[in-house]
């Protein structure tokens, strides 16, 4: 398998990037192939030295970068040779079988619908990102791909993060709930209420009715499905609020005393390491005719590895030839809404 | 000032509502009101007998109960003589000077539209709630009165928010955000883009731009608005997750031994009590014609008395006069989408 991976993306690039990558290298199989696309001189002073470079590594020129903050459809525009947009382009001719950035998502999400096109029967692709919550791990999708949502790209949305929390997590029958503001049928805005047709139409789906944003760390659902803005607001603000009160309790225990906050650090730290958002690797693209998985713009090298090893499991799962399949097979027609 | 507020609204009615009502009836001024509304049966075992019954307290009988989980609109038709229905009547008539309830909030919203009609120049309400941050009090409007929201409506929260955060927080001159899902303009959908917009032309607001969900804990400002829709998964994901880390943390220090876990429980208790959004007392319902406090289901004494203090400071600082002269002055009109 040959997986890409951009070493420019994110704000640890290159250095936390090409580490993570040297890390995977150890754990994939001798057939398997890592590329790191980016500016080659920047990359370079990183990775090891002739004598002891790998195997099954190797290095892709791309001389121009797409900033974080860049407006992700003019920056493609503007620069074609960057990394970003030189592996989408390899991915969809079949140079590479999977790509992980962890770059500007916008122009990666940009990227990939260009140059990858949509899956069979897919009418927009959706980021799901799988959180780890008190009841196990829930995968939210959209976060963010898609920010003029229709039912049938809920629908859809359900139909992939099912086939996904099936086959990658290894949950048999996938709870799918609908992000709603009140658990009655009548509750919610008018997408929500035209997509709980959908799903109930559905009987291959496991749909157990809409959620309220308080239910979706109890473990009521595997796979919660929302419209784009509102998942970039849950997955931003769960971010924000586990950062902000793990501060909080540490400054608490500092002001207590040094000695008591030494003891419960171990303890503060398994609990942040059971609730880390970063062991699922990134955010999958799902949709697209080609496999990408986009990393956090804080990752680090364990999340690239990560990423890596969960992109070539993506693959070897055959997760988009079941979505395929089982919209080809669907009542519930693309052009239904 | 006659305040009422709903017994039989929320988990712990009527025992703990009486209790708060009780409370803050020692707190308020001589000629200051107390009424409580509901089911007088139900009431009265619950209150003082005659030789202690405080004097400024009264019951008015409403044979009807609204649950927590009935359809708003269909349930406000049917029981007319609900403390809710009831309750938004006789203050639009000028019975009362402010109504409080932790029953069905979408009953209250449409109760209290339904009688006391909009402000002058308010095109829809908002409910607005106060979350305790990192970085101080934020206000957040709206969390779920309007699913269906325009630009002017958003525009028009931030004016109300901004008042409110003013004279009811003290905050002089308060930084207003727009919920977005990145923080430059081009990002996030049509509606955000429009009212970004109608923001930046009105200069009599401290509009900073957009904000991310990781934003709103960490004292970037002091107003968030954000469609209904958006505002309520915001809240109850915050409920949730705080509720849920606290348990987590609890769960594992109780796995480590319980001598740790006792030495923890006071810093524990002072981060939950410093971040308790009952402090608050409730949301307010802004851009009615009439002063409306909504409390959280789960609401127990305390809340209630909070909610019944803050509502009289409301009424004192003459929030709703100044929405409305702040309106007729806007450059921004209530027609301009």
């Amino acid at each position: 398998m040959r997986i890409a991976v951009d070493a420019m993306g994110g704000d640890h690039a290159p250095d936390e990037i090409v580490k993570g990558v040297l890390e995977a290298r150890k754990c994939l199989d001798k057939e398997d192939e890592l590329v790191l696309i980016g500016v080659k001189e920047k990359i370079e002073p990183h990775l090891p030295s002739k004598w002891r470079f790998p195997s099954g590594l190797s290095v892709v020129d791309a001389p121009e970068i797409i900033g974080m903050d860049e407006a992700p459809v003019e920056a493609l525009r503007k620069k074609k040779k960057s990394s970003i947009a030189l592996m989408a382009k390899m991915a969809a001719s079949g140079e590479f079988d999977t790509i992980i950035s962890a770059g500007n998502t916008g122009a990666c999400v940009a990227a990939c619908q260009l140059r990858m096109r949509n899956l069979e029967g897919v009418n927009r692709p959706g980021i799901a990102v799988t959180l780890p919550t008190f009841g196990g791990p829930v995968t939210v999708c959209d976060v963010g791909a898609n920010v003029a949502c229709k039912p049938i790209n809920l629908y859809q949305y359900a139909v992939m993060s099912s086939v996904y929390a099936r086959r990658m997590l290894g949950i048999e029958n996938p709870r799918v709930a609908l992000m709603g503001i009140g658990a009655e049928a009548g509750k919610g805005n008018t997408l929500v209420k035209r997509t709980r047709e959908l799903l109930d139409a559905d009987e291959n789906i496991n749909f157990i009715g809409n959620i309220e944003g308080r239910d979706i760390f109890d473990g009521t659902c595997d796979v919660a499905i929302c419209e784009g803005f509102v998942g970039n607001v849950v997955l931003k603000l769960t971010e924000g609020l586990v950062d902000g009160l793990f501060r909080a309790i540490k400054q608490e225990l500092l002001d207590e005393g040094l000695r008591l906050a030494m003891k419960f650090k171990p303890v503060m730290m398994r609990i942040y390491q059971k609730y880390d958002y970063h062991e699922y690797g990134g955010a999958l693209l799902l949709g697209v005719n080609g496999n990408s998985i986009i990393c956090h713009g804080t990752s680090k090298s364990r999340t690239i590895k990560n990423a890596i090893m969960a992109s070539k499991k993506f693959v070897n799962m055959e997760i988009n030839e079941a979505i395929v399949e089982y919209l080809s097979t669907s009542t519930v027609r693309p052009n239904s809404e």
